[in-house]
């Protein structure tokens, strides 16, 4: 199998993206940006998947309940989970998570809860989250939430489609022009204004989706051959999240 | 670019599918079926992505409004349509889709109505659906409610994983099993048995999707490449029904 030889040049040990700099044009544009390092948003939106965002920064020191926290979680990430964890299992469910994040970020729609259940649940348990991914989620909106209030210039609460554009290359993913469009198509009735819940849906729907394609994208190339069973198996459990 | 050499046979002209023979074990096992006739349910469940459902056949006379419904569209097809479309522009929305099929069916989930709406849109009209959409997906729900209802039998109005399989296969869908699998994981609180509003749901994912698919496995090999782009943009249409 040969894939388009349009890639540039590649690293095996992609880094962090920089913040973009979207006063700056000083890149030559190129068709296909490669490895995971993004050029400036006036560039192309091309192959540069993005990179997980990074967890953890919350300091603290070592809490006895429950005991499955990581070391180091922020005593309010813990509260939180405390809170809305009644019967101390150490599990909750999409209400639970949804009232649990409130406190620390605001009232997400279920839906939005049911993509985060979706994309940081334990594959074991499929229908709950535990401390660990609780604390996880946590740290990536609470980077997500630092992003957002970058290029919500006007602390609206809102952005548009063109900061939505370079909050989701800030986080690392390049999105190219027709897949923003399908994106923000979708929130015509809100005028293309996107709330910190329509951006986390938004951005969380990119991450899940790019992350399974790079996984079949083992060339970097842009590319990837995929069976329909494969496809179909890929895509479904995004579908039917609810 | 080569495909897997695993394909069997193919005709420019695929023809309907036939009914499921479920006692039937005649037949050898292949691969791949190909082209979209498919195997009996008990072959495997290879790459015959099936053909549209088969439209019209409500007979009736031509009718004055509105104008642009098909001839021959049957009375309670325009009746239904009538019923909700209260100021006569010729088009509905979501919540009125819902209780215009309410009359001829049941009262769909919102959820299973945006799908209905997004895979029946005509493209110029994204949010709202005309005579000939609505008469279009009566004709279909109406040829799905005969299939759901064969595999009923004990009439609880719920079908189980195996007559989903047999079901979409009738629809002309081959289901292989692994997504089945995640089709249904998604139905857990139910007990893996569906509704007809569920079997909807799931039936509609899986014609969508394949119909996408199909698009771009130009070979009928059963795969197809695709860029990164073209990926997302196939996909996230049906993550953001809603």
């Amino acid at each position: 199998m040969s894939y388009p030889n349009y890639s540039t040049s590649h690293t095996t040990s992609p880094s962090a993206p920089p913040m973009p700099k979207p006063q700056s044009q000083s890149q030559p544009q190129s068709a296909i940006a490669y490895p995971y390092q993004p050029p400036p948003p006036q560039s192309n939106y091309g192959y540069n998947y993005g990179q997980p965002p990074p967890t953890g920064g919350y300091g603290g020191g070592p809490y006895g309940y429950p005991p499955s926290f990581p070391p180091g979680t922020h005593p309010e990430v813990i509260r939180s989970f405390q809170m809305v964890d009644m019967d101390r299992s150490g599990f909750i469910d999409a209400k639970e998570l949804q009232q649990a994040l409130s406190s620390g970020y605001q009232r997400f729609s279920l839906r939005t809860i049911r993509l985060l259940m979706f994309l940081f649940k334990n594959p074991n348990n499929d229908l709950r989250i535990g401390p660990k991914e609780f604390t996880d989620l946590w740290s990536c909106l609470g980077h997500w939430r630092a992003i957002f209030e970058r290029f919500d210039r006007d602390r609206s609460g809102k952005i548009d489609a063109t900061e939505l554009r370079d909050a989701l290359y800030s986080l690392g993913y390049a999105v190219p022009p027709s897949v923003l469009q399908v994106l923000i198509s979708k929130y015509d009735e809100q005028r293309g204004q996107l709330s910190f819940d329509c951006f986390v849906e938004c951005g969380m729907i990119v991450k899940g989706l790019t992350e399974k394609f790079k996984e079949k994208d083992t060339q970097y190339s842009g590319s990837a051959t995929l069976s329909y069973e494969t496809f179909m198996t890929m895509v479904i459990p995004f579908l039917v999240a609810e």
